[in-house]
């Protein structure tokens, strides 16, 4: 049965989940409620650090993502995608759990980039501790792309207490750290900036970062839209 | 097993189910991912509309609401929410077919009318068609509140057509025809208005309207927050 419900394996934190779920309503084309997208959603937020659990100081979220996969798979989806970043340091552990298709934030983040930045641009990446040790972005790709990353100390500093800002609903000081960092890469050179953390959207874009950003929130939700609409829309079976 | 994962029967629409989620988030007082409330949602748009089908000529919505419903009851929920005021007109059908606990959107919107109406002043009611006609809100409580309703030719060239605006994303001419029948209501007397569909709120507030608003949505979430939190914090089981 081709089933072209998605499943967002959400609560990562939960406001992204709002978020994504949001830009996927935007980027549809539809009048009326039932041209929309259908989508399941486990936003359950019991999910061990992720961050954390990658720098050896917390419980791996395996165990807890799969079982909100799990539900998803229940619930009768034919896709999943995971609106957090540095989930996807267990990307292919969950793809191989669920055993259902899923897209990859980064690769849909990674080709909005790749069309957006002008000639040798460099392009300046936003990201949580975790997603820029494991070369996460500067190293799913082949093609050379010129990154210009935060330093330790403005990781430190702003962004990690930026995103922290933004998961406990202190917006304007998450918007504030945030958009430091931004100008910083820019004056460094870079010609747009990917917003590579779920949260960052939700309080930065390329206007108050002075660059053009990649909102890879919204990438992700351009390919989910695209995905679902490839198929016909049915619903009950 | 006591289970406080939230379900939320959605996508009626889907905005409105996004507005919902981002009001319990928000009503959650929370500093970190894992503080905040499980829920599982099902936005699943294909379910036929429930304004025509209460002026009968349209399919039932229930058969289509009960199979996202079903999808929730696999998903593991302990209660269900619809974020929809005119689903509700089906609310005592899907409580008996899914044999789960549900919460009821216009309780949770008249509790707090009654409580924000001064005196005897008249309450406002912003809703669909279908919700005005069927007495959802006004025969809903045998306490007696003094209701202002939009006339016929105010739903019918307004309303509507707003409801209808939000529902395709032309959320600045909602906004305008909204406002317009909310003024009439003051006028008319209203001390308080109830906005008692969920794609109102999406585009209308107290400011806006030019008189206290009470958001039904906003209502239904924080119910849902103080039920989830009346359970232990739990999800892997």
């Amino acid at each position: 049965m081709a089933c072209n419900v998605v499943g967002v394996l959400g609560g990562m934190g939960p406001l992204a989940t709002v978020d994504f779920m949001r830009k996927v309503v935007e980027a549809t084309p539809a009048e009326r409620d039932q041209e929309h997208v259908p989508m399941v959603v486990s936003c359950v937020p019991q999910i061990p650090d992720r961050g954390a659990a990658f720098h050896g100081h917390g419980a791996s979220p395996l165990p807890a993502m799969v079982e909100s996969g799990r539900r998803l798979l229940a619930a009768g989806v034919g896709l999943v995608v995971m609106p957090c970043n540095t989930a996807h340091l267990w990307f292919d552990d969950v793809r191989q759990a669920l055993g259902l298709p899923m897209l990859h934030l980064v690769d849909a983040a990674l080709a909005e980039a790749q069309a957006a930045a002008p000639g040798d641009a460099g392009i300046g990446l936003l990201a949580t501790e975790a997603t820029l040790a494991s070369g996460l972005y500067t190293r799913r790709r082949r093609a050379s792309m010129r990154w210009l990353l935060p330093t330790a100390e403005e990781l430190r500093r702003h962004v990690m207490p930026g995103i922290a800002a933004v998961k406990g609903g202190r917006l304007a000081e998450g918007r504030e750290r945030l958009a430091e960092v931004a100008r910083a890469l820019r004056r460094r050179g870079a010609g747009v900036l990917v917003l590579g953390c779920t949260e960052i959207p939700l309080v930065l874009d390329g206007e108050a970062a002075g660059i053009p950003a990649i909102d890879a929130t919204a990438a992700l939700a351009r390919k989910v839209v695209a995905w679902s609409r490839g198929k016909p829309l049915r619903y009950l079976t």
